[in-house]
């Protein structure tokens, strides 16, 4: 293991990251040498194909499977929401934590549409994390046992897992990341949110550029994305993090939700690209920095509907596609068994 | 009615287009009273949000229902198969059919995935249509009664209806189709289709553009979009037609496939733009035409995802996309009853 004698928390995440399986290229091969032999034409299914195939890869197995769909969504609170960037009040958090309880949310009803099952998990939202703005949102320490959290949280449970979250005050969190680990201006990376007024707007660029301004004071210009996570990110980052990668060790594919979850997977990103090629990314929200953060990380989401609720909700919408896409690739006949001809 | 003496089969289309039924506005109405009360941010849920207005308002009732959709996959054959626009031969239309009936399609495994009975409907596919580089592919009283048959093939047993087909060489046909309706040149509707080769595409082109030009030599400059349809149409497009305008007068909102299905849609837009106020157009198609065709007609298409297959299968995944909607709207709590705080 390497360990040496004055081991710090995030050395354990980083050792993990350096030990990450691959995808499993003879299932992927299956996968494909079975896609071109269905009737159907080579390619027909445009991203239904690819998305049996990816599965199949980080399953490890052939044919692939989405029998235990899960979307886990992961609610944190804020200290930067006392600086006005929300269009809503803090305690909605732990509202809609109730709300998803209770099974009234928008989650709940398409977890239902899809047939996934639905786990919440509340982080210490009576505590908020420090005010990025003034001081980091969470030690080193507290970091990395968030990290550790969202790892156990989702272990083996599932056979495709899809990750969002729930706190306000959490797309200025985003910003604040994204601008931390990818730079440009607080403006590339600040929108509107839940509905944030003009003036709301203001607030929040002021919150994300002071940020990092703070950060890199405390931290240096080029901090290591795990500390830019403790300093300007919150625990549900952290928590969305760990779950990622530890869903890469359990073979579980992970499909991203939006702008806030996918800030959570641009750490890893930050730290080795290759981690989140077990990640597929729902879809393009409404908050304009999500495809700036996309194209950072080289991918192309799935959809684009327009949503912009967080919860997991475009993610658990893509799950749907991904068990059609499964359903179509293992379903199928193949041209010799229906007595089909294929292309002259 | 109004109806003259010299009445010809066209003119009962015509006279049903002029007294479709509007969209319900009160349904619309009471489903955008419930959606602003619904526990998330106003607009959060994008086009989920409009989707479940938009079947309210078509079905005319609130709470709008999913609960019997079905997909209706209409199947015909081309005199112009002949001419080589195919990548495939055309006997595999009847061989397609017989893998739907068997079950061993992608469109089979998309129903169930969807939870959507699937009906085939085929037609005469031992007689193909006149080659459309040669002669009229229906007489006006063929490409009537066909309508007609759409017409009654799927009233009033579903409460969603997508809308698909099958047909070696139909793209060549729907490509006659949107350049004869909407002019342009041959090439700027002409794609490859199931995939077929340069030499393949450039007959492709050579088809469409001697299929107009012959159009317009025998029926004028500016034909009667129904009179287009029996010229360079064909059996499905017909069909497909005439179960849009159906599903119109019962009630049922209509969930339009890709390229083929969008090109029967069209001949009613070029009738009556209004004509497919009910319809939703699922996908962008792979098929590059097919977003010309959808500027043509002002419309946004739900998602992309690289689909040229037909068979409905981009309209069946837009159904699961539609039921996820409205288990959204009738299912989430709203604010008062949720306990949540709105908007500051």
């Amino acid at each position: 293991m390497n360990k040496k004698p004055d081991i710090r928390p995030f050395d354990d995440i980083r050792d993990l990251i350096s030990k990450m399986p691959p995808a499993d290229e003879e299932s992927a091969n299956a996968a494909r040498a079975r896609d071109v032999d269905l009737t159907k034409p080579a390619g027909s299914l445009g991203r239904l194909e690819e998305i049996a195939i990816w599965i199949s890869a980080w399953q490890g197995q052939h044919p692939p499977r989405i029998e235990k769909p899960m979307v886990a969504v992961f609610a944190g609170n804020h200290g930067v929401a006392a600086k006005g960037v929300s269009a809503f009040p803090a305690e909605v958090t732990h509202q809609m934590v109730a709300n998803f309880k209770a099974g009234g949310a928008a989650i709940n009803q398409l977890c239902k549409a899809v047939g996934a099952s639905l786990k919440v998990f509340e982080l210490a939202l009576d505590i908020p994390t420090g005010d990025i703005t003034e001081q980091d949102a969470l030690s080193e320490a507290d970091c990395a046992a968030t990290l550790a959290y969202g790892m156990e949280a989702v272990a083996q449970e599932s056979d495709i897992l899809a990750i969002g979250e729930m706190g306000i005050a959490n797309t200025t969190i985003a910003a604040a990341l994204a601008h931390g680990l990818f730079g440009g201006t607080a403006e590339d990376w600040v929108g509107r949110g839940t509905g944030v007024d003009d003036d709301g707007l203001a607030r929040k660029r002021d919150a994300v550029a002071t940020a990092v301004a703070r950060m890199k004071a405390a931290h240096g210009d080029n901090p290591d994305p795990l500390t830019v996570l403790g300093a300007v990110g919150g625990r549900e980052f952290a928590a969305m993090a760990g779950a990622i990668l530890a869903a890469r060790f359990s073979k579980v594919p992970v499909v991203v939700d939006g702008y806030v979850a996918s800030a959570a997977a641009a750490v890893l990103f930050a730290l080795e690209p290759s981690a989140i090629d077990h990640c597929l990314f729902a879809h393009r929200s409404a908050e304009q920095a999500h495809i700036k953060l996309l194209e950072k990380m080289g991918r192309e989401p799935l959809f684009d509907l327009g949503l912009r609720l967080g919860e997991a909700s475009g993610a658990a919408l893509a799950i749907g596609i991904a068990k059609a896409a499964v359903e179509v690739h293992n379903g199928m006949s193949t041209f010799s068994e229906a007595g089909v001809a294929n292309k002259e």
